[in-house]
């Protein structure tokens, strides 16, 4: 029998002809002249989506193949790992072919992407029919969960001294500072410690991607997917709070003038200045191009704000505001707007909108506590002249779209931690509820949730940080970025549901983790661009054939 | 081109044909001396479920298939039926072919069941084909939108006037009592107040099927399901606080003694006694032979009770508690069971447990409110010596059982009525909130959505009263009534999710009953006998060939 790693190169390949095939029907379709039209992208939506979905399912995999390749070369591709492989490649190989979940009951099929024939053709790969005959299968699945009962998990190292650092570096922290105390947190529905948000400042989670000279750690996308990761895997709201320094810090260091980046980056590196995100609208949220929130520039070159933001996370206590606002009212769409940088005065419990003109109120919210969301009223809320992000009007949408790949690929990053987080909740459980005489581990139905949840976590994982290494190099990513958040949500997602599944009526239960963790995963899917959205992006990207 | 609904019968044909080769062959591995080994069948769990699975699957689409032929035969069968019913089958004849999901991330494959041949041979069947290619398409479910945008639904009348006039008089009453209130009751985390149990009560909820003579309405499963899903289209709690009624009734009118019947039935039937019903303990929820609660026989041929329960739904509040316990120690197993009927006196909120020998504690919930959940002890707690019901022991298990099927049934009827609350709070918000220049609804993805949510919850309906009808019918039907709850469980909790999505950020905040609905949906899967429970007493149903 061929080398199992090579098999899954080869029904990589095959998947690629696939997908070649699938996007070409669609291209057919929606672009008749060559380049897609927008009507058409519309009305062949879910085919244009369903595309998305199957491109990202062949990127995970081969994700999956180069991290089996890397272990292997390592000398760390043991038993679990091959069933990891084998598990995930029958499992997707049976998606791409048959039937794909976008979402619960929302299924992409060969046939509606006109790709039957492909799709048969595919089926017909030596090496993709031995997955699909030997992959997923009871066998295979029966031979994980005892492994995974006694702790063992698929390789998680780099083989590189930094990252392996950071990794064990995180995990103890969580362990230690987030984990023991996360529940209690979430229930009480009250704000991160500011103790804790400190510790995290001081080992560099607000500055892993912002330059040593402005006093960050200067590393790449992957150590910041690391350190969101292993955070997110205590509570989603540790692994967020870097979300929005991700989020500042790049706008800032990418498009700041010389005298923002000296002035803020420093102190969002250490954590001293918390910022928030302010982009969405009452009236906009998906099409971020339509905001309305004015600024308007004063004779002294500052700027007045006005108009109404929501659901936007840590307002109270942050001390910058990144606003999209519309400087150009002339200008429809996404030409008229600017992102400006806005500082606030830190609130408090008792008056959390001290500044004039700036008021707010919470948002109560199902999970993903700790922050806390509010809607925001600007009311001529001033904003000093050099607050002009890149000292230039009309570039605050690219600047903030080239961001979003960044915060999409720590959003996966912080999915990737949700889910082993209901994946460690759920086999410990497993383990230790008997029923019928025996361990619920031992069960082929609870035992298969949490192996596929193993493999589901493993490929989005490994898609992450595909994206990371992308951002890093420098290239455009919405696709790739977009592929990780949106495969990392619905893997979260389905984690966390079959984690409450396996803890049965217990899962009903406030007083059990597992039931925070069914309510923060729900909103992986929601935020940092819906699913819908993450798939339009992909598709469109796809057809378009971006550079 | 043949009628549609003759396509209909002959695709269900061809399913039959496939679901009699796989379980054929699964009976070949797990019984492969003709009767169920249980070992294998535990074994291949995997195997037996998906076999549940796709025969519920079938059996939904016989249940649409019939509710087509009777809408045509009552002139009813117009546009929206015609495509609910190519959409149902497109869509099921897919899943049972290529991949059907027990849940998120666990499809099951023809594969699986090593039934590739008899998928492929269904698939080649024209009536299957004409739907695989037909039925879920993106221009059927383009053409179902507008109808749903209009308000239209799917029939949904019997063309009986007792059950169309039931219908009506509760979806008014829900309308008008529960609905505008329910989700402040969810919020404040409240009993719902005795004044609406009372008005319920007055309506005959409680007394749906306990006979005339004793003061009910006597009538029968479908009647019943019609009520708790109306009620639970406005929420669940006000469907579920029949379900215990339904429970003690049917314990009662079918195995209780003419005295247990004349004291308890009547007073059931108006609700002025509310029962509870006590079954499930901390170390014992699925495995329900293997309870523990002891009941010793004391010189009197009174009853002490001593032991731990929990999740009890509405315990502080009943008057009446049935108690599934062991009065026979000497008796493993389910033979050493029986049920008592144990009064109590009503708990207030400042005493909630104020008999001796009985203490409790509130467990608090993520939903399913309105009632309170709560743990059990029993110390020495007394029940009369006509507590013991039926006056006969060690019969309490089977008598359970048979009143499951009713409790599974009602359950299915309550997931129907959860998942149009979801479906009728996405619809209203797809036509209200405009994103990218139009409504909603006006995307396929959310589109499609809503079109999908119709044609399952359609066919849980109809599944769900034909199990109705199957249990109105006298015989044993636990196989008809597993399917119902299953399917019916899933379908809500798809809906619920999609809900979720379709509102976009507002469907993560408290504010919005769509985020209840998420919560409220959750418990389906797991409670009156979990999914994987379900699944499993159909499985074997299927292959012992249950008379
Ligand atoms: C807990 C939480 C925290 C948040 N934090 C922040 C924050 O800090 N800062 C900030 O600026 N924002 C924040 N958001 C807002 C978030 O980014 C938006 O909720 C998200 O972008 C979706 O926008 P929306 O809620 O307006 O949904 P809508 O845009 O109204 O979308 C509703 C639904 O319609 C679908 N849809 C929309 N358009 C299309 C289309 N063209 N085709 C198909 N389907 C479509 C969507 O996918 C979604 O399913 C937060 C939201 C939440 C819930
Ligand atoms: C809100 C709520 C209300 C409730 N109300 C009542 C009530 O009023 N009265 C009452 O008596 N009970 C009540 N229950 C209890 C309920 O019936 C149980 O939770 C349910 O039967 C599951 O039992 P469990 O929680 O012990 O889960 P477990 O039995 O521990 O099961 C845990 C998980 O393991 C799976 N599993 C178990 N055995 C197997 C197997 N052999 N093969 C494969 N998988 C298996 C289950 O499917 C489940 O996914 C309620 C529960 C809740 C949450
Ligand atoms: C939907 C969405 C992708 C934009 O769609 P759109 O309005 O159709 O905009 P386009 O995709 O046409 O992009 C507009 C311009 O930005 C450019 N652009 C978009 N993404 C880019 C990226 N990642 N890098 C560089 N340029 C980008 C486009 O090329 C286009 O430029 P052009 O006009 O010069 O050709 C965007 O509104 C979005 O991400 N919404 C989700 C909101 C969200 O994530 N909110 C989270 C808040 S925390
Ligand atoms: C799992 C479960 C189905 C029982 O499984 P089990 O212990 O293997 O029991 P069996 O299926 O072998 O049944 C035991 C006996 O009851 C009989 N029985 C089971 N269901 C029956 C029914 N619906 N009608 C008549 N008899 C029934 C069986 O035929 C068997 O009788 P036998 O021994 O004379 O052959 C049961 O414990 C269950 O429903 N658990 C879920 C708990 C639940 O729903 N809780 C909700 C609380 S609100």
């Amino acid at each position: 029998m061929s080398d199992i790693i090579d098999l899954s190169r080869e029904a990589c390949a095959a998947g690629q002809r696939y997908i070649e095939a699938a996007r070409a029907a669609t291209a057919g379709i929606v672009a008749p002249d060559g380049s897609p039209d927008p009507s058409l992208i519309e009305r062949e939506q879910r085919r244009v989506h369903g595309l998305a979905w199957a491109a990202t399912t062949l990127a995970a995999l081969e994700a999956l193949a180069d991290w089996a390749a890397r272990a292997r070369r390592a000398g760390r591709f043991g038993a679990i790992e091959e069933q990891t492989l084998r598990i995930g490649f029958g499992e997707y190989l049976h998606q791409l072919t048959s039937a794909l979940p976008m979402g619960q009951g929302e299924f992409v099929r060969p046939v509606d992407l006109d790709a039957g024939a492909a799709a048969d053709a595919m089926r017909a790969d030596p090496a993709v029919a031995h997955f699909l005959t030997q992959g997923n299968t009871a066998q295979t699945r029966a031979q994980l969960a005892p492994l995974l009962a006694e702790g063992a998990l698929p390789d998680e190292a780099f083989g590189d001294e930094t990252l392996d650092m950071i990794r064990a570096q995180f995990r103890t922290f969580t362990a230690e500072r987030i984990a023991p105390h996360a529940h209690q947190w979430h229930l009480a529905d009250e704000l991160i410690p500011i103790e804790v948000v400190q510790q995290m400042g001081d080992l560099g989670v607000f500055g892993v991607c912002i330059a040593e000279e402005y006093g960050g750690l200067g590393l790449g996308k992957t150590a910041m997917c690391l350190v969101s990761e292993e955070l997110s895997r205590g509570w989603i709201c540790a692994g967020s709070l870097g979300t929005r320094s991700e989020i500042a810090g790049e706008l800032i260091g990418e498009n700041g003038t010389p005298e923002q980046k000296a002035a803020l980056l420093p102190k969002l590196a250490d954590g001293s200045i918390l910022p928030t995100a302010v982009f969405t609208e009452p009236d906009t949220g998906s099409d971020l191009a339509s905001v309305a929130t004015r600024a308007r520039m004063q004779n002294d070159g500052s700027w007045q704000i006005t108009g109404a933001k929501t659901w936007i996370t840590h307002a109270a206590r942050a001390d910058l505001m990144t606003v999209l606002c519309r400087t150009d009212p002339d200008t429809p769409g996404y030409g008229g707007l600017s992102m400006l940088l806005a500082h606030k005065t830190r609130g408090t419990q008792d008056d959390p909108f001290p500044d004039e003109g700036l008021s707010g109120s919470e948002i109560e919210v199902l999970g993903y506590r700790g922050m806390k969301e509010y809607t925001l009223g600007f009311d001529g809320f001033a904003v000093a002249a050099d607050g002009l992000l890149g000292g230039a009007q009309g570039r605050g949408f690219k600047q903030l779209m080239r961001t979003f790949e960044s915060a999409r690929i720590q959003t996966a990053a912080r999915a990737v931690g949700v889910g082993w987080n209901a994946f460690d909740l759920a086999r410990r459980y497993a383990l230790e509820r008997r029923q019928f005489g025996k361990p619920l581990i031992e069960f082929p139905r609870v035992a298969d949730k949490l192996a596929m949840m193993v493999a589901e976590l493993v490929m989005a994982r490994e898609l992450t940080y595909s994206a990371a290494r992308h951002k890093d190099a420098g290239k455009r990513c919405d696709i790739e970025a977009g592929q990780a958040k949106l495969l990392a949500a619905r893997v979260a997602w389905t984690a966390a549901d079959n984690g409450v599944q396996i803890h049965g009526g217990n899962g009903y239960a406030l007083e059990y983790p597992i039931s925070r963790l069914l309510c923060d995963a729900r909103i992986l899917n929601i935020f940092e661009g819906a699913a819908e959205i993450q798939a339009q992006v992909i598709g469109r990207g796809l057809l378009v054939g971006q550079p």
